[in-house]
């Protein structure tokens, strides 16, 4: 008799920074130190409780109308999931069928090779040169996809327009993604690409710089028949992701522009405030255009670092693998009292070596 | 040169009922006519903004432990995901990855071939009886997967725990899901055979008994090994599925007991009030153990009945596929006084033919 087991997918998930339960500077998961909009917490006051007994609307319209607005598309221009992760992992699953491997750096978000190995499609990942930049001409293959950060992650390093515009004209064959959840700190969008190729995706997330990790909030720009394709897989899959309070947070958010300039100005300003210390200390980083900075000392061991931090109830984040990276942390980018007191204790741990 | 259409999954998504958006009686999606206990409206009203900036804890361990503590079980025997969509989609993807067909019925909540179709899983369906009873011996043949809802949907006939436990036990080699969506109405749960089998998956909804269809939560009980082949497949498709502030909502709606007992026992008198009109209308229906009613009209056709009351504002939901159930409509149980309305109307329809 055979088992259940025989026939169950077995797989290696992701494995999500921690979140500690007590108090600490948390420096470990590109959240945004400043809280939401205040439009948003009126939105949530404004909820009516009977109103959550019915479904949520399926179509999602006032947000989805909302994000068409401010990006200057059309409604069937937009999706939107539970984060961006979620739109991620439905168009990994609606545009990833292909026998040909899809393409992706070989240090990037490290969720691209989980959703790979879940939905069983083939890859091949393509090696940043030796100061972490892509190398175009390693994406010019036929392929069965392509999904490249910008800027890239845990780098931050960003490219240009033109340069993913020359990979999407190349690749009428197959859907490039682009994964812009960082790119409100200062790169710019390839999101007018959507007005000239239909085969490119743009997806961004209410996470890192509308400050709303907590409420699971992504979207996706793409040419009317990519967001149908995207549409009918997620209906396929759960006619109802986005919440009652979850679409009217998000469209609160997009509202309140002026709070979200502000707050993403203040996140930059004290990047490059960091990056002015962190080099005072002797470290190198690729020059970072998002909400952390990938850094590496001089001699002190990042697992030496990363430990002592924790001990003094600073979180960074550390990835193990690959090789290339070991010797790096990536430092998201908090408060200015925070990366003072973080400056503080990590000069205290360097002069301490 | 090929398309980037031909490597993109091309599907038929399921149809959610219509939302209307104008003052209508809606009985067509069997959503609970009460608001959910006013704790769930406190902790809405308790939830801090800056918490929101925050990714929410991927373990979800506040809801997850109110819910095994709810059941009798441990932590490790809990999953939750948005709303039981979502957990079942992701089971299918989890357990059903066998050559052979899973099973279902052929009259059943209709978005089990939607999943299997999207996932290319085979299935085969089995009939119901004339009196829209699952048979048993259906479903003892070496397959893929079974799942079946109890009380069925849209018949709302439930059968006894008996029932399932000898399918279960006969299945060693797949997983059973349970689908107890309308449980909480009045049919015995099947719960208690996960102390017993390691194979069985109970999937529960707040979206009925809970009245939070709009904040979209949904779990399922299983046996350690099988929650955590559902965890994993989970977190490598999206870590943080469930927000924050519907975290704190599903804790609080665990927490009032009596409110859920107490609007649970008025939809079930509501429902045995209608089902007493709708007799001697000249209806006749399988007993419903849900909150809804599928129910046949001696000479009326179900079509112009759906139609008529339309025009009035009161909205049921109609299924022409297939033909067995195509003079059959499905109303979701209303408050007393909308079903007292929906009543009048129905008998001037009748009357007026």
């Amino acid at each position: 008799m055979t088992s259940w087991k025989e026939n169950a997918r077995e797989v290696v998930p992701y494995t999500p920074g921690e979140q500690p339960k007590t108090k600490v500077i948390k420096l470990n998961t590109n959240e945004n130190p400043y809280p939401p909009s205040p439009l948003v917490g009126k939105a949530i006051s404004n909820i009516q409780l009977d109103s959550l007994r019915k479904y949520p609307d399926p179509g999602c319209s006032i947000l989805i109308s909302a994000l068409a607005k401010y990006h200057g598309f059309n409604e069937e221009n937009v999706f939107v999931g539970v984060g961006s992760d979620d739109v991620l992992a439905m168009s990994f699953l609606t545009f990833f069928n292909s026998k040909k491997p899809i393409f992706f750096p070989d240090i990037t978000y490290s969720f691209y090779d989980v959703w790979a190995d879940l939905f069983r499609i083939p890859y091949e990942t393509k090696a940043l040169d030796k100061d972490f930049k892509i190398v175009a001409s390693d994406y010019s293959g036929e392929c069965g996809g392509i999904v490249i950060p910008n800027p890239n992650a845990p780098t931050g390093v960003a490219e240009p327009v033109e340069f993913f515009e020359n990979i999407v004209a190349a690749h009428p064959e197959c859907v490039v993604i682009i994964d812009e959840a960082y790119v409100d700190f200062g790169s710019k969008s390839c999101v007018d690409l959507v007005r000239k190729y239909d085969n490119v995706l743009v997806v961004r997330t209410f996470s890192k710089s509308r400050s709303m990790a907590g409420n699971r909030i992504g979207y996706a720009i793409g040419s009317k028949e990519l967001i149908k394709y995207l549409s009918d897989c997620k209906f396929s899959f759960n006619s109802y992701t986005m919440d009652t309070i979850t679409l009217a947070v998000g469209v609160a958010s997009i509202e309140d522009n002026a709070y979200f300039k502000e707050k993403v100005d203040a996140v930059i300003k004290t990047r490059e405030w960091t990056k002015g210390e962190l080099t005072k200390l002797g470290f190198t980083f690729p020059d970072s255009m998002s909400n952390f900075i990938f850094a590496k000392h001089e001699s002190v061991k990042a697992t030496y670092i990363f430990e002592e931090l924790k001990k003094r109830g600073i979180y960074v984040r550390y990835f193990s693998k690959p090789e290339r990276i070991s010797d790096y942390l990536r430092i998201s980018i908090g408060t200015d009292d925070e990366m003072q007191e973080f400056i503080n204790e990590l000069s205290n741990i360097i002069k301490g070596v």
